[in-house]
């Protein structure tokens, strides 16, 4: 059976590397996109789309689910536009594949609760690159077993924000299996600032910026004797088409939400 | 409770680590040494321990248990030794955690059984570095997103084979959950032989011999645009100790024979 | 000064991006282009740069150099056109920085002659990465005093050749400075074959290839106790540019043949 | 030619590694070792050394030269001893190997303007591990052509003071070269305190601390679409050794004071 799909945000960066994706993926059907604004009939009609890709470009979304009986909408949109984009999806009974962040605590409650009685999969992922996520499940479980870690990530000299948003998530996932701990000597100094780098809850995370770099990240876990390294290298956008294709298989089996690609992984 | 520990082999470089490890860890005490002949009452009276170090040393094991009464025994001695010593422990109720390879499909079988009936816990751990169990049980559950792997195994220059058994190990345990695939270039030629190194159902493997290196593997996986590189360095015998502390814990829990650290983390 | 450039070979891949890279760059300005066809009076005319590119466009080397009087010609065709336009940039005392190889031993003979004779400065440069090229030179310098190197490099999945011309380099660049010696230990065994990898002069080469690598390479240098290692990623074409501009501004002051960049770095 | 090398400090850490290390050296013998008090007569005396390493043991420096007539002294004691023993020694015309910091500026001056009137060879090595000392060759080297850079050191986390010496040594040695710039975006910010480390004129230098690490150091140059990455990983005492071997042998070729292995690498 193919997989009808319809994507929304398909003019975006990610959004148009998800249409070549889904385009170019066996058991897979692009069948319509979703603009907020009118851009033209067709995705053919736009310069960064090959002229014959002919797939329908709505700006109301009843109007797609009715017309182009998507199985799924994958949406690369906006907080704001995925809550509601999703909502109108789930009474429609078409599930969703999201890529975004930032929905507020009801927001994800009423979604939740949507997806439950509906009987309606809808994933939500903060990030779709598959080795990031795996990275961050392992490390979690890593610490159980050796809970001194130390978080180095590796990011481009553009970056304006230390540490990461991975970083950070990678630290919060460790914390729920480890008490807070103080790391490294109980006597230790800084005889220059800032040299153990940040503190989360004992866990320090140290953030390089440098150009060539992209967006890479370790965590290292040290034991007696040993170390255990566990390392994310992202060069480019492709990597997020692995989990986007993953979730629009995985949530065709859905019945509930899932937040987070580590919860089906 | 603290736990009654006994070691067999406590001569060898494992097992007076493990001496060591065991009378240095609050909640245990150790209350016999079990070795092949006769070398001293006490572990005492041998040069390589402390000359206050008050721990009886049998060359009978229905013996020491009767009078030491140990809840657990940890054996480092060899295979042949090993499988006489565990069937006797569980015919006692006493527990083992033991560190060797090369048993026999016949007599694990049979310990299994045994364990199963006796009720009685055993845990048999070829490797007892936990950096290095995770490091194989995290390869073998990231090849089922990611199937394209090498690994590079890196070791002292004394090695005499190559790959190392932690690499073969690690290369079985990912053919387990992914199928044989041809890796690389379907034209790829080598200009030099055994550029590519050695081949495991597609996946390549590559020894690194060097004076200054200890033991070390790095499990690499690529997908679209992304890497993941999983990495264990062994640095000492130190970092089995804390695998043996795990074991020992861990066995008074269990009634029944587990094979492989990874199984029980 | 302003220092004007030349390129040869401007819609190539590097090409294109010289183009650019020069453009950007203050200090130079690109005065020509020169192809092998007649594709256009100018660069504005293609497709593929912007229509305010107004540089004009050659066929015949002779009429550039003497319509647009450049200082610098940066060639980045092929061996055979290469060769030519080298020779003739050389007698209209134009400085050349040349990114191919394959050039006979008597081109290069020829051409290093021409250079000594005339005065004029050239480059030829088989790897435009500076990183690269430290990287070589650094672990030539490094293996007199670590002689025992094992060199791995990974590449993307789609490469046919192992190991890469930048590995073979590596080791050919050490082997001018160290005896060739047996690694590893005296009886060592494959038990796998092709696990030690490929052996040059002792030295042992490993070539990984997957999906989501581009081109890196280490060099590993093992002595009691320790390890040095240098490592090279490559992620774009970028990665050449920073290579290319040095080049163009050094071949201002050399008036004479220079092969590989290490010898200018 | 043997080498006849006497040791000052035999029964530290480091001396004792010395001891077995000349012994074992071909071309070099030991012919004796000097203590600050009376510990016996000679090496073989005490417990720390084989029974039959019969090597006399002095108090008084003048008296093991005029007896025991050595060519080089390898001193691994402290800056006070040392500068007593290094001035005696060139008084003797017997050169010296210093393993030791802490010299005041007026100490090194004297002993410098001593060494060039005598002609007699004298290194001083703050650090032996020939890698490490490359590492920061190189670094230094490599950072006129990709000047931004990054330090990440790792150590055990029994050390007291973050960033490392080697770490600042290598920053300073950097700096030499380079002029100090902001590195990372203009508006960069760190939303978690000491999250991009500690800052050397714009150089940022982190210190990761972990049970299992030993001595581990890489520098990270980033520059467009690459990075070179130099990293040293110091495993134990022996790393040391290979230095001590080398200036033994250099110091004989020596007519004046030297600072720093990276001087005569």
């Amino acid at each position: 059976m193919t997989i009808r799909v319809a994507i929304a945000g398909s003019r975006g960066k990610m959004g148009s590397e998800a249409v070549k994706t889904v385009c170019n993926r066996e058991g897979m059907e692009l069948v319509a996109a979703l603009d907020y604004k009118h851009v033209g009939d067709s995705l053919a009609e736009l310069e960064m789309f090959p002229s014959n890709l002919d797939v329908p470009i709505y700006t109301n979304l009843t109007q797609l689910i009715t017309e182009s009986k998507p199985d799924v909408l994958i949406d690369l949109t906006n907080p704001h536009s995925v809550y509601e984009h999703t909502k109108e999806a789930m009474l429609h009974n078409v599930r969703t594949v999201v890529g975004t962040t930032g929905f507020t605590d009801e927001q994800l409650e009423e979604l939740t609760n949507l997806a439950k009685v509906g009987k309606v999969g809808c994933i939500i992922a903060p990030n779709f690159a598959i080795g990031a996520v795996l990275m961050m499940k392992f490390a979690k479980e890593a610490a159980k077993y050796m809970p001194h870690v130390e978080i180095i990530e590796l990011h481009h000299d553009r970056k304006l924000d230390a540490p990461s948003g991975t970083g950070k998530k990678t630290a919060q996932m460790i914390a729920e299996v480890r008490e807070a701990t103080k790391q490294g000597h109980e006597f230790e100094t800084e005889t220059m600032p800032g040299a153990r780098g940040a503190d989360f809850e004992g866990m320090r995370i140290h953030s390089v910026r440098l150009p060539g770099l992209v967006a890479h990240q370790e965590v290292l876990f040290g034991g007696e004797g040993q170390m255990l390294t566990i390392r994310h290298d992202s060069y480019n956008r492709e990597s997020f088409m692995g989990g986007v294709v993953y979730c629009v298989e995985k949530v065709m089996t859905l019945e509930e939400l899932v937040y987070g690609l580590e919860n089906i992984l």
